[in-house]
């Protein structure tokens, strides 16, 4: 085997310090939290979103139930328990990817205030920006909606605690920022999203 | 709120192409899975691996026990099936980290067989490279290493189900690379792990 360029390294010991990752990603690592009820558009506005960010030159990533429920969390179900842990699990993941740098997007309903709030506290622990983004729409509007059928089969009974109907939903009091997805566009509240991000210099201007 | 250039930019739906972030690193994703004893040297191994990675340009990260344990396995213990769940997220972050773009190195002792092989199988129904390395070093030298002195505690019965001395350890039957990290320095053992990859064009030449 012949010996590499990586030889002439200086080999360091111990973890890489987050900076140094941060500077070459030209970015730091931040947590954006979508809350809401279903058929509020979290996934929707979260995956928009992450098109922006990468269009901007940032490396992004959405967490939902599509690639966590059928992996990491698939042995969780529906009950108060297996709710909190199922929130506290993507909360330590999304650290982890906001340690690597990565600007993290999450896409749950997320219904306990205190399940939030301990993703938070992991992440101020951490020194992570954590950002909560409620979803605001009515659940009767959500149930208009109703993109999965969820909401009617939720009402014949046939899920049981489903958020809105017969698992409570808890609004956050303070979110860094409140979307109200009735009428307006997918586009304007992804927009809403970015400028945020901008204003707070989360990510940098174009 | 002015409107910003984000809305000249084409909305997108639906959750950004790997290949798309993949492309903004110049890297591809990849999980480097070391497995070995206590004392066998694998997270300083990947600590090495990880700066040497950096120092090439790529984004690189290690998930291990002061990552993991304390977080979002810190609801796991030592029995054969916390063991088996604790494996089981840990392949199942990597899978994310790895979608993500990031090389992502592991550092567990992972004892079981079937363990790992699920690990390596959620990879690869991911259509993601899976790199097994076992860091063997015989248990007696582990033991006389002894760095955390967990053997001497294992010996006093202090730690139960302790690898090796009171619980299995199933070494890899197949490999992708073996470390025989017994006399051979950190920046070797590194060295070795750089260069595997490179000659699976995992990584590319400087």
């Amino acid at each position: 085997m012949t010996k590499i360029a990586a030889t002439n390294v200086t080999w360091h010991h111990g973890h890489v310090d987050r900076e140094q990752r941060y500077g070459m990603l030209k970015q730091r690592g931040t947590t954006i939290w979508f809350t809401g009820l279903s058929g509020s558009g979290k996934s929707t506005i979260a995956y928009t979103v992450e098109h922006a960010l990468v269009e901007r030159g940032h490396l992004s990533y959405v967490l939902d139930g599509d690639n966590i429920r059928h992996g990491l969390n698939k042995n969780l179900g529906f009950s108060p328990e297996d709710r909190t842990e199922n929130i506290r699990r993507i909360g330590e993941v999304a650290k982890l990817f906001a340690d690597t740098g990565v600007i993290t997007l999450t896409s749950f309903i997320s219904p306990y205030r205190a399940d939030r709030d301990l993703v938070r506290k992991i992440h101020e622990e951490g020194k992570l920006p954590f950002v909560e983004v409620h979803v605001d729409v009515p659940v009767e509007i959500c149930e208009t909606r109703d993109p999965k059928g969820l909401y009617k089969k939720a009402r014949a009974g046939e899920i049981k605690e489903f958020t809105g109907i017969s698992a409570p939903y808890e609004a956050p009091l303070k979110p860094e920022l409140t979307i109200v997805n009735t009428t307006m566009s997918v586009a304007d509240a992804a927009t809403q999203v970015i400028e945020y991000l901008l204003s707070k210099k989360l990510i940098p201007a174009l």
